[in-house]
Parts: C-alpha cells; sequence; structure tokens
C-alpha cells in the first residue's frame, strides 16, 4: 500500500488533485461519440477503454477475466466475480498506468484507448439495478427531520437497533446530468381536509452515499456481517431526491412513494471498496446511552475498521447564477462518517431475512446531515420545513427547488500520507413540470 | 364473443371444469424434464408449448411476432408489445385448439407440443420483474388492520383519496411451490422495551392479486387513466407472505422492509387481460359519503367496466391435515371486487409522477378480504393479531402460521352465458428457520 500510496500516473492530469488518481480508478459504463455503451475507467480527464485494451492483449490471467466479465456495457457480471477479481484488475491497472510503466509507449500509440472524458463521452448506468434500497441511517438526519414531528422525541424506539431502510424504485435511476422533471401528484394544502392535484411546490435533494452490491446470496441464506465487506463492490454518490409536499400526505401507512419514484440520481463510476481501503476507520463511538447492536450486526473487525471517511458536499447553482457567471453555491459540506450503521451492517441486516441480495443491487445509505447548519443534506432541514428561507449569493432566497436549479454532489477522500481520491459529481437539474 | 364463449377444445381436459380452458389461455414459462425456460400456453392438463408450434410453421402475421417476443424463457417482450399482439396469439391458439380445428391432427401427430402439465414440467417466473410494488387497495383489509391500531378511525385521511402502495422486492418472488423459509429478524417482545432475535413467530399469508405491467412509459411521461387499461398484459395469485412481529417493529417510519421481503409467491400463470373481459364489471359504488376521486384517477370507461369479477380463495393444509389426509381447509373466500381502485387506476396513480414503468414490472392489489368473517385474506384480520385462534379440521389450532403449513391460493371466474376460468394455485409451504 505504501508503495504505491503516492505513485503518479503518466496520464498527468491524473496527479495532484484529480478526483481520478492512479489510487482511484473507479470503474463505469460509457459511450464515445455514441458507440454502443462499454466498460471503462477513469485515469485523470481520460476514460481508459477496457474493451479496447483487452483486445489489445493487455490483460491477462485473472486481471482478464474481471474484464472479460465487465463487457456488454453493464459491470453486474464483473461485481459478481469480487474482492478477489477487482484487486487483480486494479493491480493491472496500476502497472498500466504508473508512470514509469513500459506499456505506456504501447497504449499512447493506440490513442484510442484513452477518451477524453469530459468532450467526448456520455456517461450511463454502471449496473442494471435489480433491486433498489434506500436506507436512513444518517442519524443527524434522522434526528432532524423527526424533530419537525416531534420536538422532544424526535427518534423512534427502533431507529437505534435497526438500521432502517425501505425498497425504493430501480427503474428512474438514472446517472448524473440527467435532467429532473418536477413531478405532479396529490398534496394536502396547510389548512384543507381534501387533497389538491399539481406540480410538486416542495421539491427538495438528499446527499447521500450509494453502494454497491458485489457478490449476491442465495435467496433463505444471511450473509453474516464478518462477511458483508466482501460482497460490497462500490460505492457512489445519489441524490435521492424527493418532493416532500407528496411525501407528507403520501407515507402513511407504508412510506415514501410517489415522492421519491421519478427520479433518484447517482454519479456514473463506482469508486471501488479497494480504493476506498485507506479511508476506513473505526465506527465512532455510540453516544452514551445507546445500546449495543444485536449480535448479528456486531463484528469486531467492523467496528474497528468499518466506517468511512468521505466528505461529501453538496452545491447549488441556480438560473440567475449560470447567467451571471457566479459559482455553485455550497449548501452544505459533510461527511459519511454520520452514518449510524456501517455498509457491512447494512449488508447483514438486510440479508437477515433471506433477503436475496444479487449482484448490480444498490443501496442509499439515507442523507448524510452532520451535526453543524453548515452540514445538513436537505432543504426540509435547512429551512425547517420552508420556514426559514434561505439566502444565495446574488440575493435569491430558496424554500425548496426552483424551475432550472442545478444539485451538484461531489466526495473526496484525503488522509495524510495517502494521494487523495475523489468521486466525480452527481448533476441534475431541476426543470419545469409537464 | 358469444360465438366462442362457449366453445370446446379437442384437448378435453381443457373443457368442463378446468381453469384452463379454451376461453382462458394463459401463458406462462416453463421447462420439460429439464429443458431450458420456455414459454407456453396452459389447456386442460397440459401446456401448448410455443416454441414448438412455432417451429412447425404453425403461426403468421401478428400471432407469430408475438410468439418469437416470447422466446427465450421469459414474457418480458411479448408483454411490450401490448394488447394487439395478445388478441393476435389468442385469436390464433383458439383456431389451432378448438373442437374443430383442421391442423389437430399435425398437433397431436408431434406430441411434443402437448406436454402434460402436473407430471413433467416445471413452471418458472414468466417474466423477469424489474420493479414490483404492492398496494393497499383492498379497503376491508385496511380496516380491519386499522382497527388493530385505531378502532374508532381505522382508515386514515389519505386513504380514500391515494391508492396506497409502497415498493416491494422483485429479487424474492418466486413461483408457486418454492418453499417458504421462516424468516429471522428482530422482533419487540409484549412488554419489553428492547429488541430480541429470533425466528418470525407470527408468520402469516396475505390473499393479493397480482397484476403484470404490459406497455410501459417513459421517464416523465405519466399515463392517461384513460389509457392505463392498454398498459396491462394480465393477472396472477399473489402471496405477501409477511412477518407480523418483524413488521410491527421495523416499519415506522417508512414501511414494510424485511418483513416482507423474504418471499413473495406468485401463480405461474399470466391470465390475459381479454381472458378476463366477460368478467369486468362497473367499479361498485362509493359508500355515501366517500369523496370523489380526483381527475387524474377518474374516467368513464373505466368506472363504467374496471372492477373485476374474480372470486379468490385461500386454504390451509397443515403437516398433520396431509397426514391424516384430511382436505385443505378453506381460510377465506373473497373477492377482487373488494379493490377500492381499480387496475387502471392503480396505473393511472403510479406513473402521475413521472415513474417509469416497464414490461414485466408487477403490482400486488394488497390483501382482499371482503366484509364478512368468511372473507378475510390474511390470519392477522381471522384471529385479530393472534387474540382469537381458529380451531382446523382435526382439532389443530392457528393464532399464525406454523412450520410445515401449507397455503394455497386459487382464483376462478363465472359468469352466466361464459365458460369459466380459473387461475390455476399459488401454494407454499413454510419451513423451519434456517
Amino acid at each position: 500500500m505504501t508503495q504505491s500510496s503516492f505513485a503518479r500516473s503518466w496520464v498527468t492530469s491524473a496527479n495532484g488533485h484529480s478526483d481520478f488518481t492512479l489510487q482511484n480508478l473507479p470503474l463505469g459504463v460509457f459511450s464515445h461519440k455514441g458507440s454502443a455503451p462499454r466498460s471503462g475507467v477513469a485515469i485523470g480527464e481520460h476514460i481508459f477503454d477496457l474493451e479496447a485494451a483487452l483486445a489489445a492483449g493487455l490483460f491477462e490471467g485473472e486481471a482478464k477475466a474481471a474484464v472479460e466479465a465487465s463487457l456488454g456495457g453493464t459491470l453486474n457480471a464483473f461485481f459478481a466475480l469480487g474482492r478477489s477479481a477487482r484487486v487483480a484488475l486494479r493491480q493491472r491497472l496500476q502497472e498500466l498506468l504508473s508512470e514509469g510503466s513500459t506499456l505506456r509507449g504501447k497504449i499512447e500509440a493506440q490513442g484510442a484507448r484513452l477518451l477524453p472524458l469530459a468532450c467526448e463521452c456520455e456517461m450511463h448506468l454502471p449496473a442494471k439495478i435489480g433491486d433498489y434500497t434506500d436506507f436512513y441511517v444518517g442519524i443527524e438526519h434522522a434526528k432532524n427531520v423527526g424533530k419537525l414531528f416531534r420536538p422532544d422525541n424526535p427518534l423512534l424506539p427502533n431507529y437505534k437497533y435497526v438500521p432502517i431502510g425501505y425498497h425504493g424504485r430501480a427503474s428512474t435511476i438514472r446517472p448524473s446530468g440527467v435532467e429532473v422533471r418536477r413531478p405532479k401528484g396529490q398534496t394536502l394544502p396547510a389548512g384543507q381536509t381534501e387533497p389538491s392535484f399539481g406540480p410538486c411546490a416542495r421539491l427538495d435533494y438528499e446527499l447521500e452515499l450509494g453502494i454497491w452490491v458485489g457478490q449476491g446470496n442465495d435467496m433463505g441464506s444471511a450473509i453474516p456481517v464478518s462477511e458483508a465487506g466482501e460482497h460490497i463492490a462500490g460505492f457512489c454518490l445519489l441524490n435521492d431526491w424527493s418532493a416532500r409536499d407528496i411525501q407528507a400526505w403520501e407515507y402513511q401507512p407504508l412510506g415514501p412513494f410517489l415522492s421519491k419514484s421519478f427520479i433518484t440520481s447517482i454519479s456514473p463510476w463506482v469508486v471501488t471498496a479497494e480504493a476506498l481501503e485507506p479511508f476506513r476507520r473505526a465506527q465512532p463511538a455510540r453516544p452514551e446511552g445507546d445500546p449495543q447492536p444485536l449480535a448479528y450486526l456486531l463484528d469486531a473487525h467492523d467496528q474497528a475498521s468499518g466506517a468511512l471517511d468521505i466528505e461529501l458536499e453538496v452545491l447549488l447553482l441556480t438560473e440567475s447564477m449560470r447567467e451571471r457567471n457566479l459559482p455553485a453555491h455550497r449548501l452544505g459540506l459533510s461527511n459519511s462518517l454520520n452514518m449510524y450503521w456501517t455498509a457491512a451492517q447494512l449488508v447483514a441486516h438486510h440479508s437477515v431475512n433471506g433477503c436475496q441480495l444479487q449482484a448490480g443491487d444498490l443501496f442509499g445509505s439515507g442523507t448524510l446531515s452532520g451535526p453543524q447548519r453548515s452540514q445538513l443534506g436537505s432543504l426540509l432541514e435547512i429551512t425547517e420545513g420552508g420556514k426559514h428561507p434561505i439566502e444565495l449569493p446574488g440575493g435569491e432566497i430558496r424554500r425548496f427547488l426552483e424551475d432550472g436549479d442545478e444539485i451538484i454532489l461531489r466526495a473526496r477522500c484525503a488522509r495524510e500520507g495517502f494521494a487523495s481520491i475523489g468521486f466525480g459529481e452527481c448533476r441534475g437539474k431541476v426543470v419545469a413540470a409537464r
């Protein structure tokens, strides 16, 4: 680890402050100038085309098998191979792309293998998502939302025992950049007893971490928490767009439905579990008085290193700010250490009843607000349900999102003695209801 | 319609009281003696092998295109073709299989095209299910469950405006016959403040109608209720197995999760919208005082003929009853007219926010209890949450399901002047927790 922790790439844009350093090497699915979707790896400002590299004979053994499993425009089969295949591919990619690589000439001679990410490539979903589960394990968010309803008792009695989650809609998950059509639906106007129908008036974002399932399990067989980390392929950013007015009216007794299912945006690059290894931390100590997790959620190794130190940022760029060339305004800066449960605990809980997880399933963490005002992950929390509007640079105010507003999620990991890595962006611009 | 409403088939087991008459012709996916899964049509006690019939040149034009879309072991592409393809295939199948068919000799000469359903064929899921949505539109069930919590005010204020539903787990939907492993999970024992972990002690079934989505919609485009019926490919039976103790502890605030996701069983045959045409009814009048549906849910044609008159039955066969050769005991006999919303209204509501539906998505109706005691669709209702156990033939008692108990769902449609049709069975036997 130490040897390569600062190694540089001959792809010079990958060095320095890039999200996509030689230590990151996230996988994704792209098309180049309208080609069929295929898999690639982000390196600096380029995509390393895995299919072309395979054809050029740059892989062998387990790394070759890993690339072969990533053909066809989805990474599901690659995810299903598990950790060993990811490690083999990562090692080979670091050989190929590091500063001293003897193969640099061969790769550069066929320039089509390194494609400019920003201007020529379109990103797709990295996998066919079988099932999407949205958790609610950002405890500060749960407290803040709970306070709006129950000021004295914000967390329900089950919160500190059960990693709360619910099934989300898989068919409307889209990669960064896809526009967000304002949904219509039923809402109950304040003071009324009969609902109205129309465009959502309280549209919101939620800053979440996405978790990609790697190897699955058979129905009926739980994944022990001690093995659960092995079932996680990687991570992304996730914006759980939310129509708060629709949600308030529909969600009793069975949970959110149309208030969330109109779209969910994710960043398209899968940051692997291996790339995040240096940024693992001990699970933060539970506050005095909090119960210990039940045994099926408790593993010493997971407690010692199962949390992730990822800085998460959410920014807003309005139509007016774009016109006036103002930079995007930061709405919140938080961290994935605000998860009350680790990713491994989510896998263990989700499967403990025998529920089958499959490669390419996606989890959302829930909104990852921090305890400070500057660390909130939704407008619902920032404006306290619209009661306290915020003023933006340029003088606009917002209670909830307006048409033309673009939300940008970013994430980075930094640690003394290690190269930084980033997640790329998850963007979505709100467009008017149809 | 009238001419063929009593037409008989030369497959003699299809005449009389068969579920699978010439007027039904449900589609499914089967394998024969271990073959790869392929599509077929149930007729009497046989499966008509569509792939073999296609190879023999028995289809042309739109019917041929319909069969071609049903190859490969899933009906998704066939569902996506919509109504016209289903009608063309249905007409051709009725020609081929009716008593006077000139092609009977040709079909019989190649016996492999008619396979004995019960003894040689295994049924699979008919489609790859992208998303599964479970509704809650059986109003008698909603009242009964609500009464357990709120005796004076069983229905929440949104119930008569919003077709309540939530996202379910697609990965654990299984065809009839797959065993039901008792789930483990967290529960809060009565009188305790801390949860325990262990096998579910309050395992239950739910009698539901399944609805298969045909043609989908683009994300962002709602399906109007006037067109929604065109987006439904067919129907099946659905058992929404439920762990009541896990559910009670986990479901606040985001709805049921692990209490339902361990398995959902469906009957494997897709009874088409066309086969159900004679059994359509006017939507039952809303009781005095109930609100009118909002405009996006209201369509005159749907109100006049959007409800379905399907008799639904649930039976229990315990280990001890099997040993003593006792017949299965009827737990409830209900009807799909207990749906407060039509299938078309479910489609319109689900997509009104722009949510994308896709061919092969599945809806559950919610438990379809009737107002009488003999019409209840779950043990939760029959025993009032376990308070009033029932006695079975042979003297056993049940509050909830025991290991070895098998639940059998059946459904039939009957109408004066028309041949009856049935759905086949949806069976599942509970096995001990692992």
